[in-house]
Formats: C-alpha cells, sequence, structure tokens
C-alpha cells in the first residue's frame, strides 16, 4: 500500500470515525456537546512506543488501550464517554496498513464506548510512535468523583483482578532470560494474562454505583499500592491490607504459589485499569447491589483510618511487607 | 538541581498554573467549565523537538509556542480561552533547570490569555521531546466560526504579515551554507524573523469581528498557499491572488527585494499563525472597523470566485505562478 498525504490519511482513516461536532475531521477544532444538569470531564493520557507498550503490538490494540486508559480515568469519575480528541505522531517507518489497523481498533472501541472521535492532530515522530488522547465525558452536575475524600472508617473497594498486566510483562521479560517460575505457566495463563495487558477494560459500568455510594476513587495505573496511597494521603487517611485479600485472578494465584516473591509485582506493577474506591460502611452493601447489578466485581480489601504513613500491606502471618518501589514512576 | 519524582514534579511546577476545575492537578481528571449560552471549541496540536521547534530553544518559548499555536486555532473559531490539558514527554536528558524555565513561560502566558492549565500527562519519552496541548475555548451558541463557508464574491483577508517564520527558518538553514541572500540580512531584521517564529502571537482579539462578520476563517500553520486551498475547497471556490497584495514585513520585503525566489518560502512556508478568512462585501467595511477597534491590522487578498482549481498566485506581470510544494504537509 502506498503511504497516503496527511490530509488523505485523515480523510481515509479517520474521518469515518468522526462524530457530531468534528466537522467530519475538516476543521481545526471541534464542538464538545453539552448535556444540560451535566458537567464536562476531560482527561489526557500518552501512550508512547517502548514505554507504554510494544512497538510491535498489534496496531488495533494500540489504538484501543490507547482510548481505553482515558476511558479508565472516566470511569473513576463517575463519567460516561461522550467523545476523544487524537494526537498521533508517527514514525518514519509507519505503513498504511498498519495505520488501517490502528484506525479500525479505534473505530470499533469508538463505536463500542459509544464516544466518537472529535478531532485531532496527525503529526511525524522523529522518534518512537506516539498517541495523545484527550478524552471527554458528562457526569450529572456536581457529582464528580474525586480521588480527595476518603473519610475514616470508609470500606476500600477493588474491582476485578489486580497484578495480571504486571505479571505478563515480567513473565515476558523473564521468560527470555529462563527464569524458572516461568516456565510453570501455562500456555492459556500466559495468554490470559497478556490478554489483560493489551485490552483493559475499563470499568465504565461501575460510575452510577460510585456517584451514588463512593466517598472517592481512582483507576489503578501505576500500582495498587502507589494508587492506594495518593487517594489516602489527600485526606490524611491510611489503611492496613491483608495481600490475601487482594483479589487475583486463577493465573495470579497460581504464579504466585510457585513463586511468591512475585507479590510486589502484582501490588506495585500497575497497569491494571482497574477502580479502587472508598465507600462509608452505611452504603456498602448499597454499592455491592449496585455494582452486582452493572455486572462488576467489587472486592472490599481493607478499612481507612486516620494517619499520614502510607497504608501497609500484611503478609499472611501478619508482617507488613516492604516494596523496593511502591508504583511506577516515569522519574 | 536535582531532578524531582514524576509526583513532585506536577506539584512543584504545574500545580502553581492551575485554574478552577483542575483539582490542585491531584486528580485524574478536570472540569471543563461550561458557561451558560455557549458552545465549547476543543483543539489540539502536538509540538515535537526537531520537528516543529529546535531541541535547543528556551524552553519557556518552546512552552509559550505550544500553547499559542492552540490559541492561534481557537482565535479562527472565534472563540475565547478556557483552559487547557499538558501533555508533556520529556526525553531522558531533561533537567530541573529546563523543566523550570518551561513551566515559567507556559505560566506566563496562561496568565497573560487567561487559559488556564486543568490537567494533564507527564511521562518519559524514549526519544524526542514532545509537547501535546488540548486547548478549550468557549464560543456564543452556534456562532462557531468554521473553515467550511466561504461563499461567492467574498473578500479575502489575512491578519498581520505572512512568511516571517518560513523565512527565519530558511535563513537559519541557508546561512550555515553561506547562501548569498542571508548575507545582506541585517542583525535586527534576522531577530525580528526569529521572534516571529519562536513566539506567534494568536489573533484572539479578533474573535468578535470574525463571529460578526466572517463567512469562515482558518488560522494558517501550513502555509498561505495550502491553507487557502484548504478552506475555499471545501465550498467549491478559488480565487486569484496578486503576491504583491500580500501584506509582508519590512524585514521579508527586503528580502524578498534581494532574493526574489523566496516569494515561494514566504506564500508556502507555514507557520504564521495569522488568521485568513472571507467576507461578504456587504459587511467588508464593518468588518474593518471592527478589527482595528480590536487593535488587528487585517489586509485584503483577493476575491473568491466558484470553482474547483487551487487559487492562482499572480506576480506583478499578472504570470501565474506554480509552487513545488504549495503547503507543509508531515507526510
Amino acid at each position: 500500500m502506498n503511504r497516503p498525504s496527511e490530509d488523505a490519511l485523515i480523510a481515509t482513516y479517520f474521518a469515518p470515525l468522526a462524530g457530531p461536532g468534528a466537522f467530519g475531521l475538516r476543521d481545526d477544532a471541534a464542538l464538545v456537546a453539552q448535556k444540560p444538569g451535566h458537567d464536562i470531564v476531560a482527561t489526557k493520557d500518552m501512550s508512547i512506543a517502548g514505554v507504554h507498550f510494544f512497538a510491535d503490538d498489534p496496531p488495533g490494540a494500540v489504538a484501543r488501550k490507547s482510548l481505553r486508559v482515558n476511558l479508565s480515568d472516566l470511569a473513576a469519575k463517575g463519567a460516561e464517554p461522550a467523545g476523544f480528541l487524537l494526537g498521533l505522531a508517527l514514525p518514519e517507518d509507519w505503513t498504511a496498513h498498519w495505520l488501517a489497523g490502528f484506525a479500525q481498533g479505534l473505530g470499533a472501541d469508538a463505536a463500542a464506548y459509544k464516544c466518537p472521535l472529535l478531532g485531532g492532530d496527525t503529526v511525524k515522530s522523529p522518534g518512537a510512535l506516539i498517541v495523545s488522547i484527550t478524552a471527554f465525558g458528562t457526569v450529572p452536575a456536581q457529582k464528580i468523583v474525586l480521588r480527595a475524600g476518603v473519610a475514616a472508617g470508609d470500606i476500600l473497594y477493588v474491582t476485578g483482578t489486580i497484578g495480571d498486566a504486571a505479571l505478563s510483562l515480567r513473565y515476558r521479560v523473564d521468560a527470555l532470560q529462563d527464569s524458572p517460575w516461568t516456565k510453570y505457566v501455562g500456555q492459556a495463563d500466559a495468554a490470559y494474562l497478556a490478554g489483560r495487558a493489551l485490552l483493559p477494560e475499563p470499568r465504565l459500568a461501575l460510575r452510577e454505583a460510585l456517584r451514588a455510594h463512593a466517598h472517592a476513587a481512582i483507576d489503578i495505573s501505576d500500582g495498587f499500592a502507589g494508587d492506594l496511597a495518593k487517594m489516602l494521603r489527600l485526606t490524611g487517611m491510611t489503611a492496613e491490607v491483608a495481600a490475601a485479600d487482594v483479589p487475583l485472578s486463577d493465573a495470579a494465584r497460581k504464579i504466585l504459589h510457585d513463586a511468591p516473591y512475585l507479590l510486589e509485582t502484582i501490588l506495585t506493577g500497575g497497569d491494571d485499569y482497574e477502580i479502587l474506591c472508598a465507600v462509608p460502611p452505611s452504603q456498602s452493601a448499597a454499592f455491592e447491589v449496585c455494582a452486582d447489578a452493572a455486572g462488576i466485581p467489587v472486592h472490599p480489601v481493607g478499612t481507612t483510618m486516620p494517619g499520614n504513613a502510607p497504608p501497609v500491606f500484611k503478609d499472611a502471618e501478619g508482617r507488613g511487607l516492604v516494596f523496593a518501589r511502591p508504583s511506577f514512576q516515569h522519574f
């Protein structure tokens, strides 16, 4: 396939994804739709080849994950997706084939999540591929769920399971070095974990439960331990979490049995895109019912208390765990 | 200076720039303020070291230009700035000193243009520095000025002067090769052109004139000839432009006198961030009065007519000019 010009590229691959307010991607700017009685929430996450994903990941998956990490931010705020802007910096060696796959994946998720493309910018990257997405959502006025807001005695809940994506990354690295633990991982489990890393599931269906019942919420992107600390710190809270209470997939559980030292990877590795939230005890039953009705598994993992120290994780014998690096930081 | 961690970096350099709805940059997302009776306009432009600016440009200027190119898009839509999200990918060798300069420049312009920082994402770049800004603006409902809308007989106006930034870039390249024309450029002129390239002036003050009187508008970023063609094409219009009518700075005029072949650089080089708009003749007097009151110089450069061919530029003898590349394209 020949490589189209910049204008042709936008007209061919991205204009079909354009929603109302995008003016067919033929303008410099877009209109963000407003919804009466609702606030507009905006979030922005950049994804860079070699940092956030592997350069040889399937292009459709790169596109979908780049959008989904933004939708996960909206989910944690109790917001409903409304549209997004796409900044795309293509490396020298891009191909029309790659771009077609990227646009196809992006279009599939834009449709599935009712989050149309509104506009953006396509440029040349002198280095790696960069995907910079800004996503918009709506939330009933004054009902945004913030990171700040945890009160003493709140019950901490997490959705889904923790550590799958981090284990997948670790598996990929350690398998190259023939680390013993990787030999015990079955093909199905490895594929399951890889899928979790490649295509996180933004927990948008939890938004009503969060808005109705949660004091605060955060999506877990930089590691469970670190993101928990981040949320608690904002209102001077801390917590004690029994590691055994953190929900794990069967695959993660098996790996942890063979290689207990990977608990740190699970709790601090990040890329989970699950939601961590704080719910007052008086609301916990209602929260669980609401989450269940939305089809989102939620698990209590601890209770908050006042304190300025970071949360403590305890092993089965009640000993505090010490992490080398509690949370992913770029610097 | 030591390099701060990611969280400290945000708290130190960017939190002081945060506006209402940013939650002190301690959340995953921001609220975009709505204004009764107004639409919300969003635009996104990426800037990459080595593509959009020189890696050794002053950090404050890099920040300001990255914001201003987005504000220029808002200006062309007739919108008023409301806030922005910052995506920043820092290369391996970033320093706290560089970042302090970047944040200072960004803060100065955010204040000057009443466009506060609302949120964003700071990550590590495996390659060049990348600045990805999404800017928001407000425009009275239904009053957005689009690229599409030019009618037959409209008068084409441009603000300011064309070609200064492109000449500056060309000067920088050609001076290294001792091109004869560069020897005739005085220091003051070279500095003037360099300033135009480094710090474009978004024509926000023109917004009321545009909303009241223009059929269509575009900000000139990819070259006057190409952006004119882009705007006219959308409604099947064309135009004849006398090159002598295109407004030039004194510096550009002197250079053109010594090196007439640089006319192509002037008309197609881009990075002008001036506004090109189409005004019906019945409104042109009022448009000029309104622009003048706002302190924005505007110059008529031609009249539109139906036609599918790209606009034609004529030299002083009435001969049509042929450009090798009428507009900057990344691909």
